[in-house]
């Protein structure tokens, strides 16, 4: 049984077979600098994370995503992948240009299709549905480049995601092991963050009705409090090692940044994980969402606004989950009728202080083998 | 939102409006005595439990049920609701008959369309996979009249169930309560035996990713050994009353009597639950199995042998589950890597044998207030 088909029916692949030309074409040709953000959707383009997409878009993608949450040609697509710089004099339509990262190390080009001014109050409200700075995506889109440039990436290997964890991450490999196991149902799972037996209810609730799952963990750009992705990839090895059945879970990294959209985000999300070949994606409560910005259930209803089948993906939308000693057992609000006196629950601050003070939280909340990788890094800090 | 349509877009009602004029027709008609089983049925039928059945198959309906698995007119069906007589001589097309229970009552009227034999073999086979009259389901329909009668049925309302452990039995009414709710998903689980925490897992797991839940325990005629519908009930009252959140869960009863045909009555079940208004059945391993007639995951695969979508109904599969001291809760072969030596399971006989000794099985096997209600019904048999 093959893996999902691909937003828009096509794998795109943009990393270039002769690295060695492109490395002596760019040596003349006019560099822009990537922010961070921009590195790992570059990235994540060159490998078809974003398929259809093959390059930063266009005017019409650009509006028609912010306006409807779609391509200009009707393809869901809910955040517009663009490339803002500060200085357009150099580039010009028709026209290749180098990609560099702030360090100056060359990561491929770009043929400049066209080149546009950002709308910022247009793309703030329509994917961010707020105006306010304090918003670390709008803050983003307002520091970065207001001239957007347009086109095709050619990508080098070498500017690929290290993978110096052993994950998988390019969409192809993923599929490729989805078809090897013969998976015809697989529920993604987004995160950036150790998996704790409160998202591990989640995955085993959904695995239950799945061929297989997808732990997704984003690994690009996050906000700077979260836990590095090495920390948290350790995590995830300690927890499937000895808590998931190794045939039936898959773990890869997602080389791209969060953005904090919410329910934009949670459409994007899942868009990708389609790519990777996953059928169905978990959608919690305020899923990318940040601050106050968003309705606790607005990234689970913007999926009914696309019509059946749409997406090509279904989202599996989940409730907080808790230890329930009424239960004798995890729930939800949905599956039990037992009040928060009968919940063992536990603060983040509460959480990262025991860790920090080499504390182990009760069994019920944090497996002791990531309690002990989580205090490793607590003390490391 | 409306709940799920009927089989076949319309749900029939064969109850009829003026129960003293049949009352005084069937005085004047030869009479049909119905075995057990098949008074079950009746009930369904008259119901619309058995949508878009308005009576019993005639034969081109007959060969095709068994053949292929559908209607005539090719909507889904996979059991052929018969009604058998051993003799036909006072029968004829066209004319009226009087439906009778063993006891004699008055049940209802049959106008006959056809009077066909039974093809005991191509129905056996078609439908229980088996010639072997040891197959409970064989041995009835062996054992039944083989002269069938076709024809759509009046029934009066007192052969209804009678209703008194207070549960709704019509899918008119659960439909409604399922409007009134507002559940867009609901997924439904068929039961003849108490729910214990293995089958509570199941229930918890399919509900976190639906609206609601309908347990819908059958009622009819099941096997002598099964604990009885009355005793059941208190079980599932005394579950829903004090583990479940009772805006997700409702409690419907459903007449029907068992058929042991595995996976062609896990189709039926399902098809039937569409009627109540559900949208995903539960299908354990081998279920609707009796004996060693049918492979674990026939129940299962079945579902793949219809187009997507022709059901209007969609399974969700599960495997067994059981207490795991290794994940420390509920799951599955699917979702827990350790071995049967960190299982906590118990045989049912030895339930059997510490629930008529007035002994607590462990608490997360059977919860304490089912235990109790059991152990009543042990000590009183």
């Amino acid at each position: 049984m093959p893996a999902n088909t691909p937003v828009g029916g096509t794998l795109v692949n943009r990393v270039v077979a002769d690295a060695a030309k492109l490395r002596a074409e760019a040596e003349k040709l006019p560099a822009i600098t990537l922010p961070a953000a921009e590195v790992w959707d570059l990235k994540l383009l060159a490998v078809g994370g974003y398929s259809p997409l093959g390059g930063f878009v266009n005017e019409h993608d650009y509006a028609s995503i912010i306006a409807r949450g779609k391509l200009s040609d009707g393809t869901p697509w809910t955040v517009p992948i663009t490339l803002g710089v500060q200085d357009a004099s150099k580039l010009a339509a028709g026209k290749r240009a180098a990609l560099k990262d702030e360090k100056g190390n060359l990561l491929g080009a770009i043929t400049v299709q066209q080149l546009y001014a950002r709308r910022f109050e247009d793309e703030a409200k329509g994917v961010f549905k707020t105006l306010d700075e304090a918003h670390p995506g709008v803050a983003r889109i307002k520091s970065a480049g207001q001239t957007l440039v347009a086109g095709e990436v050619d990508v080098l290997p070498e500017a690929l995601p290290s993978n110096e964890q052993g994950l998988p991450f390019k969409p192809a490999e993923v599929r490729a092991e989805i078809d090897r196991r013969g998976w015809k149902s697989v529920v993604a799972f987004q995160t950036r963050n150790p998996i704790h037996r409160a998202h591990e209810y989640l995955l085993r609730t959904a695995l239950e009705t799945a061929d297989g799952l997808l732990i997704h963990p984003l690994v690009g750009e996050t906000k700077s409090d979260d836990i590095p992705a090495d920390v948290r990839t350790q995590c995830y090895v300690a927890l499937i090692d000895k808590y998931f059945p190794k045939d039936r879970v898959l773990l890869a990294a997602l080389p791209a940044p969060m953005r904090y959209a919410g329910p934009k985000e949670a459409i994007h999300h899942a868009l990708i994980r389609r790519n990777y070949g996953a059928t169905h994606f978990i959608v919690g409560r305020d899923h990318a969402g940040v601050g106050n910005y968003y309705g606790t259930y607005d990234a689970q209803q913007i999926f009914e606004t696309y019509a059946a089948g749409e997406l090509g993906i279904a989202n599996l939308n989940f409730e907080h989950s808790f230890w329930c000693k009424g239960v004798g057992g995890y729930a939800t609000s949905k599956t039990s009728p037992f009040g928060k006196e009968h919940h063992l629950t536990i603060s983040g601050t509460r959480l990262r202080e025991l860790l920090a003070a080499g504390e182990y939280p009760p069994a019920e909340i944090v497996r002791p083998e990531l309690a002990e990788i989580l205090m490793a890094y607590y003390r490391g800090k």
